[in-house]
């Protein structure tokens, strides 16, 4: 598990670090020419920024509980091809506010809570799986895998991109669970990263059901590639 | 060169692993909402899937042997942007079956021509070069390459892509082949990695000559960087 | 500070290599047929060729300079995903020229400037920072960043991105300028490394101050991720 290293910075607008070499700011009003050339679907003055190396689903459902849990509105999220020479994403989050101290406190939930979403991710020197679940998705779910709002979500991901569309299958097999969304190296969903990823949802039992099931499937996959594979905090699911 | 792992795995679904952190399942049935889901040009509930982090070329060509070799098609092919730090792809190649035999058999052929087709990779701390060659193009190389079936086909590859440019020249001007492709980091035809591909076909002969003639001046280039640059296994051209 | 490594090479067509595994090649006579497969807007029979695995502003800020030195045209400027392993791009830059002579004039100058370009790169294990200046901007960025030739320049780049967009911000607020352009993962504009991009243009001093406040913000946000974040080569700005 790589450690968080919340170091000492005197910006005003840094708020943290987490995880994924993530890093978290606030602007309490951003330049009107920037906001403009960003094209954001929204225009909030002030917005909360999350961003990280390493991770997009940890990123994600951290973000929707800060969502959940103050005054702000996910405003945009981008998934570069990253995780430092891995085979998947980094992430940039935007939160907006009307309030700079929302959008403060949004950043906060969110590089806290991945303590917690970094929790059944698994990797080696092959790869990497990520399970996430949530019993009541919220508002950063729905933007980034069209997840219906308050309904339980749960997401899949394999890298190499073979074991995603093995556990892909398992997850949907295990339990009654709805497809909503899959996404492979070459048709557009996943910036060309070397993943499989599988988005479902349906009754909360169900969807963990079907998470415990690929997670299960897919760690003697990866290690049949490169050995044990590490949780990277705590599983959660 | 990497050596084959292949590790025991009690999945029914598990095949092997190879060259390059590549693995290969089989799905007997896949899930009708899954096989939906991943929008493939034609289904088949039986489904052989192999993939890796590094390298497309090379399980491209193993994947067409495979296909000539048994009752299967080639369904997909998605090229991540991957080599887990190099400049160039990793795979995902999907064969369809009537009988599960057939795409076990389709997945096991690929995974034991890497071993072959990684032969003319040659790599050093800067970049890597790929050539590959068949005298008989089969339905992988027609899906991915554009190559005219049962026709000698080429493949020229040169990272960082100011080689590949000049490796390409070099190809045509050393025999009289026909360009089927070029890729680029910008054009598309890459997944943005650092790499120009060539792909050309012709008399098997003329095919030959200007693949040894791109690969004479590709390593004098590519170890004008960075030094010696090794073959992953045996060059077979 | 990467070396200069220029080593030994043979070929006629090698002109040199530069920091960031960049090489350096001239073609004289460009085979007709692979002319005709790069598709570049405006053919030329003799074209030049750099391209890097790490760095792209700094190769086309070079390549600018060249292109001011010389009798040469810009004809294709192309961004891979790549830093081997890094958060950004490499890079792919083809001049023409009627006259071999003068690509390989235009080669060797972006080579030389390199050392220069790198100066306002910095790094650390989180991600980097690159800040590029000139007085007067020449086809290479009107290309790449769509300034307007003959004017002051500036461009601004922080990885992972949310520094990005935090310094994007900065720039903006220190000065008076122009955004002439915004990139980020998800946009189209950066072939999805974790990167945002700002392109600014303006009074030579206000492009400058832009930079400066910028960098000064950049560095302690990066610090604050991984530690002291050291300049490739020696600022310039």
């Amino acid at each position: 598990a790589e450690p968080c290293k919340p170091s000492y910075c005197g910006l005003t607008e840094f708020v943290g670090t987490g995880i994924g070499n993530t890093i978290g700011f606030v602007i309490a009003n951003v330049d009107s020419q920037l906001l403009e050339a960003m094209k954001l679907e929204k225009n909030y003055r002030s917005i909360g920024i999350v961003g990280g190396r390493t991770g997009a689903g940890p990123q994600i459902m951290a973000a929707d509980e800060a969502v959940k849990a103050t005054n702000t509105e996910i405003v945009s999220i981008e998934l570069p091809r990253d995780t430092e020479g891995g085979a998947g994403h980094g992430s940039l989050i935007i939160f907006g506010s009307e309030d700079v101290s929302d959008a403060r406190r949004a950043v906060e939930v969110t590089l806290k809570e991945l303590e917690r979403t970094f929790g059944d991710v698994y990797g080696n020197d092959a790869g990497h799986l990520e399970f996430q679940y949530t019993a009541r998705a919220s508002f950063a779910c729905n933007k980034a895998f069209n997840a219906p709002v308050g309904k339980a979500f749960g997401l899949i991901v394999g890298a190499p991109a073979a074991i995603g569309v093995l556990i892909a299958d398992t997850a949907v097999k295990a339990a009654n669970v709805e497809v909503l969304g899959y996404g492979s190296p070459g048709n557009g969903g996943t910036s060309h990263s070397n993943e499989v990823i599988l988005m479902v949802c349906g009754d909360s039992g169900a969807v963990r059901q079907s998470l415990i099931a690929a997670r299960e499937v897919g760690l003697q996959a990866l290690e049949a590639l490169a050995g044990t594979a590490n949780a990277t905090t705590t599983p959660y699911i």
